[in-house]
């Protein structure tokens, strides 16, 4: 991989030409554009016990101390079932998504209405444990029980940033490293690209930790 | 990979265990926990032509239209350096990381002081083009020329929101599908795992729009 065939045939396209491309189109092509996404499946009930089953693409690491995590939702209303609920009862799960699911976590996406619980038309079992209000996946191999913080409006596009902590974490214990470094790679944790495209990875290295003056070393 | 076997030996960690690690340990594991991180460098240099060049593993996609990412920053002073440019200038580039350059890219975490650019440092390619402000890495396959459009705090643990507008986006034209799709992974884009362990991918499917009671199907 010579970074002369990487730069080849470099093409150029500005704001404006992203602007004037038809919706799907752009709305494919900017997904495309901030690298590999963060994504998980969002389990949630309201207080009646509706469940609803979502995927999103735009989890951030916010903090380590506390654990906090963010979420974008977006503003099209039949995206807010899972925002309502989690400002309804504070808890949610956030559940990755591995080759057994990916399908059946992309089908999460389709316009369901409010009635209608995602883990009954996938067939994604909920699973619920240790008094946590919220359902996990249970085919899921990393579940994060997690209690909403803060929700700031993005006014520029009207989206939502989702804050929120996490209360326990359930994982394959052979994927825990001595370091703390949790290995979701090897516990088959998928990313995707754009809008549908998922991957699955294959660790390159883990690097030491960066000093000036000191040469970066593999720690594996 | 059965669903059994991944589940087999799960492990659980409380909000009050990981409050318990050591700080080191604390901050490995919960970057592990978002899922595959989006990464990219950031470009940027101050008034006087300073350049500074900062790994990030938060971009996160804000909306499509217009084009808006955003990527948090923590608070430490070290890390501001590239904040600092972005609110004295408006303008930046993120370049997406390949495994050509992942060592270079990783050392640009080490706390150097504001007058020594990463650049040197690491020997990577600034690169102007087309009057943009604010230098490319000229060895990334992906670049994207942004515009500071808003800053926000998030007061719950100091850190920040910054979000930009995609003004133009470089990349290889052989990369680019029909749908408007990119695909990053041909471009050979990695993405990453908790603080340092860098993975590229192999693109398992691209599923169909998910729309109820309709069969999700690849689009491959």
């Amino acid at each position: 991989m010579g970074e002369t065939a990487l730069k080849s045939k470099q093409k150029q396209i500005t704001y404006e030409q992203i602007m004037n491309l038809e919706k799907q189109e752009r709305v494919h092509f900017v997904n495309s554009l901030g690298g590999f996404k963060s994504i998980g499946l969002i389990g949630t009930q309201n207080k009646i016990g509706q469940t609803n089953l979502a995927i999103v693409d735009s989890i951030v690491h916010i903090g380590s101390n506390p654990p906090l995590f963010g979420i974008i939702f977006r503003p099209a209303a039949y995206e807010r079932h899972t925002l309502e609920n989690i400002l309804e009862t504070s808890f949610y799960t956030i559940n990755h998504i591995n080759e057994n699911i990916f399908k059946q976590a992309h089908h999460t996406s389709a316009r369901y209405v409010r009635e209608i619980s995602e883990f009954d038309v996938t067939d994604l079992n909920k699973e619920y444990k240790n008094a946590f209000f919220a359902p996990f996946v249970g085919e899921s191999q990393v579940q994060l029980a997690m209690e909403f913080k803060e929700k700031i409006e993005l006014t520029i596009n009207n989206t939502v940033l989702v804050i929120g902590e996490i209360k326990a974490v359930y994982f394959p214990e052979d994927c825990l490293q001595k370091d703390g470094f949790l290995d979701i790679e090897k516990a088959a944790s998928l990313t995707c690209s754009g809008l549908d495209s998922y991957h699955k990875t294959t660790k390159i290295d883990r690097l030491s930790y960066a000093k000036p003056d000191k040469k970066i070393t593999s720690i594996l």
